[in-house]
């Protein structure tokens, strides 16, 4: 490994914002192996590229993506652009030999991420799928609770990942809700949060059955399509419409191959009051523990073994030492925030980055989640129990 | 009608003891337009119930239901019985020309309810199906919220009805974890009350996909059949073995004809930590609401309509004045309890017993319900989407 | 002691229907060493009195208390009238030799609750002044924690009573806030109660440091005095205006002999949006607990000896079997209301009529409480500490 | 204003952290009008002070904190040390010409913060008090509330601040539990902040009638201080015990001149289970908040004139926009951390910085709170209540 490792991020809007954010904090809160040079950024707009990578930290801009995946100098490439580009982008890095970071979803298809983790695979490079949520602190300690058996047998996996931002019919048809632009809709975005998350704690999904609603129908055309932005609205009185072609709701039941565990998902764009509610609720023999992102420093744990009348959940503040990654950070219940998670995954990637079999998620998790995104529309349209297939 | 109505419940155990609450309650808080008596109290072991009967305020107690039924000066029969024993008593006090309120699930298989039904229409009784959850003044204030339209369209309804009696894996098999004393398990026993909260508050579901699950299949037999107490353990060490042939949990997803709501539904005995955790989320075009029985005297509620700065889910106390029959008991914010829904229960049943079309929910209401249950069962055994069938 | 316990109640109001309610189902509800006989309530007003002693199960009604105390057939008087009364209807009891049951706070004055406890004593009667919230099972339950030493040392009782009935300007001049009707405002309603908690659960307060104000002085005179309804206004356009002179808040520090616990008391009635928040955090060595009477049915508790990583309050419901009283009532988690303290309360005092020295809270610990709201009103005039005296 | 603003941070301990933190985040989350330089950072050892330097994006470091000051070249010194050091640091800034920034509390006592005050005056440099929880988007939005008459007058301010990291009696003797090295306990620790967060919302104190306590009042000397680390154990078996010189609690009551409003505050090191419990409750004649800064991106709202059966504290989450700095993060409900608020308040100091009467908290707000911790410090002593002293 060399001593510097160069990264270069494509992608500025949203994840690019809090990509650039983890590259620049876990310098600052982590003792990283190598130096981690934050080298150049990628995007459309030139100027505003520029603007940005001089405001985020980075030492270069370019707007050829290309070109900056060709460089040498480039150890790691990092795709936080839509779900269209990730399968262009992650195949060219993986051919230059770049190590890889790329958003979830991995692809808007499934034969796109398979391609994606085919070309990986073949390069030999190192490749981890964003799925962040992984990293919150309370999430990594309810996974040590879980592995070590401190849940006993789960019964249940209760998820829930609830928004709000496009109740309001006027609300304009940004490519967050076309099937070119994103795939689908609530089901890929959320929906692949809490399948990954049921991945990631309990294992994999073998069969779903599945329901899918568009709400709304009809939108105006966006002016400027700016992603999501709660408050936007149409701005002329007779907006040209179209057609939206993605979900806006989509709820399933899943099961597991060998284990009677029951799951259920639920992933909505239409819940008002839910800005960013994605919760779950795990219930084994020896304990349960419920998590929600709103709330994310904190998990609630029952212990079935407490005494008679001391029996109830408790409310854990996952800042104190012992959690994960908080003595990087501040003093028990000085919370840490929505991007924190994304340092913890630049942190683990960085460290892991020699190895062969890294533990942090993969292109491969990245398919899986996919294969049961995929089972999930087969089994909305068929209206029976649809197999994940590989 | 005459001036005095005398009643007759039949059932001592949990519901007897709730049901006999109610009848005593109502009147030294409600003021009713007839005088009514609690006449007779009917169980199977005459020295337990002369000596409950005593003590619940019942005149007399008899150990012969039929003989009581069949009894002149009865006006109201009560079914608080174990549900197998629902449709034989039922279509006797029809037949006596008995009004009736029974306890819920309405019968153990969808048959017997319809032939309940059936015998009730003919009688031209009043019938009550005992859905006492519909009177929780919380549940009241929600109910005419949506129907006045303050939700708006209603997009997701969210149910969940988690127990933790039966996790212990000797906990005996008493007669709800069988076929033939029970119908179902966690389905008809706590799923029956989210699907009538379901009908009571969305709208009567025409489909669904369901799955079901048996998480302990054998249970040590029980010495003596208590129903309900988690606590209970077999005694003996090497105890007869019985196999539980209901399920401990299901799982289903429903529709609705006519409307794209998407509802869930989650019945399970197997959440530890969740004693009587019935919750449900309805989310609406103009505002959503949350409520959960253990603070059945609160209830969330989201209003869309808020300004900018102050969105955000209150916590309502429904004590307050303007909240149905809560200036019947304390003044605000000194809370009711449980058993107290049976009162408002009882009082509607009673106010409204000389009107032909009575807002309470009936027979039609318990059939209804257990149609869904019914295509619950056949959808966890066919795979496949079911419908309701009348 | 005889067979059959005869009781009188003194009031009809809002304490009448409490206790009248507690007589009626600690007979349904539990298994007494006596019969206890709602023999006579008495009223005022001799039409509403017979109507509410028909409607509470009272066997008869009166209007004269002194005639009802002197009846040989009483064993029982339970005072429940405003605090003016308190004084000679308890003394008239003690002097007839009954049994009494008094509402708090004990009296108006300390002068009238001291020569109340002297001839109780003198009398040789059983005396209990209502504390009712004592007998809340999770208040029982963290008094069992504190005695057996679960919670160690006791460094914090912070409490709060807030309520918000009177914030409106237009809210009339009810008897309640009046020296002469009520003896103090906030203090010797609410106050009293926090103050009793702390007594019951810490120990007796030695001195206290205190300041009170009236923010609202002048209010419009009622047209009939009802009590306390939060949402009564004054009805004509100019209404008489009267004086308030008692306190609307009142707020004191308190010390103790012989530890270094610090206490703390807030009491008001100008809280919007408390409607009834009666809650104390208690911090000690081994650890705290939390309770809050809106959520009467629970507590929180945090256990100093859990591991690192499981370190969080937790939230129990004590309904749960091993909570005082809770298996007399329903199964977990199916909650209790406020009223189920006063049957708790009642079925105590019933229980221990024959003890020397009961556990329940006497006269004693009614002139205690009065001797701390003493000396708070001294502290807020001498703006100095003040010794609760003897 | 020149161009670019040169940096110096004088501290590299929990503050030197999360000031560095401040520099670096404000300029690639905010707009800036000019450049600033995170110059140099100043330290007492230096190899940990380089280290750190370099960790945390300073150009250089030192560890000569006179010559520093001293430079041409520095525009803005921030003091980030503990409270005896902060009079020399800030007077010779001040001398130097430098804008100041220092940490709360201005100083260990109150002549030396008035001195610093006097000195800052003088230069006519900009001199800012970090009281940093003024800077949370949610105590932001409140302080608009409060300011626009949202929540009418004021009745009570209830404000606690409580933690647990010296309860155990082993937790070493650290600099801050003696009078040299803090001034103060709990009270200027965690007390200042409440006081502070109440002269922010409501207005300045005018009198205080207080009580402290030093529950443990023998503790081990530390081998090493290194400040707070509540799971810090003294190591050797008989340790050399040293005398704990200041409070481990204060609890005092508050009032103000001209206003009926009762102000309550509680600072506490003894109170397990709460890690870092900064909370207060506002309750207004129009309406009430509480906040709570283990849930900072929350607060609850309730509005007095919300219809009748819509009462209750709403919780809202003030990331959503039109909340102050929100839309410079992330997306509603993404939530910020702890030290985010340090990063508004070095934005608030830098877009003011040629303001001559700049919002932002100054030394004179230092002086201000350090007068009311004197008056409490007498009112502890005199038993009586204490005029604040200008």
């Amino acid at each position: 490994m060399p001593r510097t490792l160069n990264v270069a991020l494509l992608g500025t809007k949203f994840m690019g914002k809090a990509h650039s954010n983890a590259f620049r904090q876990v310098k600052a809160f982590f003792d990283l192996p190598v130096n981690l040079n934050m080298k150049v950024l990628c995007g459309r707009n030139p100027e505003e590229t520029k603007a940005l990578a001089a405001k985020y930290g980075w030492e270069e801009y370019s707007t050829d993506w290309e070109a900056v995946i060709a460089r040498e100098d480039i150890h790691i490439v990092d795709i936080a652009t839509p779900g269209s580009l990730h399968e262009p982008m992650a195949i060219a890095a993986a051919k230059a030999g770049k190590h890889i970071i790329c958003e979830k979803p991995l692809a808007n298809t499934l034969p796109e991420a398979k391609r994606m983790l085919a070309a990986a695979n073949k390069a030999g490079i190192r490749h981890m799928c964003g799925f962040t949520y992984r990293y919150v602190p309370a999430v990594m300690t309810i996974k040590n609770m879980i592995q070590s058996g401190e849940l006993g047998d789960i019964f249940h996996f209760r998820a829930a990942y609830l928004q709000d931002w496009i109740v309001d019919p006027n609300f304009p048809l940004v490519w967050r809700l076309t099937k070119e632009g994103a795939g689908s809709g609530a089901l890929g975005d959320i929906g692949a949060h809490i399948t990954d998350m049921c991945h990631n704690l309990i294992g994999p999904i073998s069969e779903v059955s599945a329901t899918t609603q568009t709400f709304i129908t009809e939108r105006p055309m966006p002016e400027v399509d700016t992603g999501i932005d709660r408050k936007k609205r149409a701005g002329s009185k007779k907006p040209k419409m179209g057609k939206v072609t993605v979900d806006d709701a989509a709820s399933f039941l899943a099961r597991f191959e060998g284990a009677p565990t029951i799951a259920s998902f639920e992933a909505s764009r239409f819940c008002p009051g839910r800005r960013n509610h994605h919760t779950w609720e795990i219930y084994g023999s020896k304990g349960s523990v419920i998590w929600d992102l709103e709330h994310m420093n904190y998990f609630q744990y029952y212990n079935a073994a407490d005494p008679d009348t001391k029996q109830g959940f408790r409310l854990i503040n996952a800042t104190d030492p012992g959690h994960p990654f908080t003595e990087n950070w501040w003093p028990p219940a000085h919370i840490i925030g929505y991007e924190h998670a994304f340092t913890h995954e630049v942190y683990d990637f960085i460290t892991q980055i020699n190895r062969k079999n890294p533990t942090f998620p993969t292109f491969e998790d990245g398919v899986r989640c996919q294969q049961v995104l995929d089972a999930v529309e087969r089994s909305a349209k068929s209206r029976r129990w649809e197999k994940v297939k590989k």
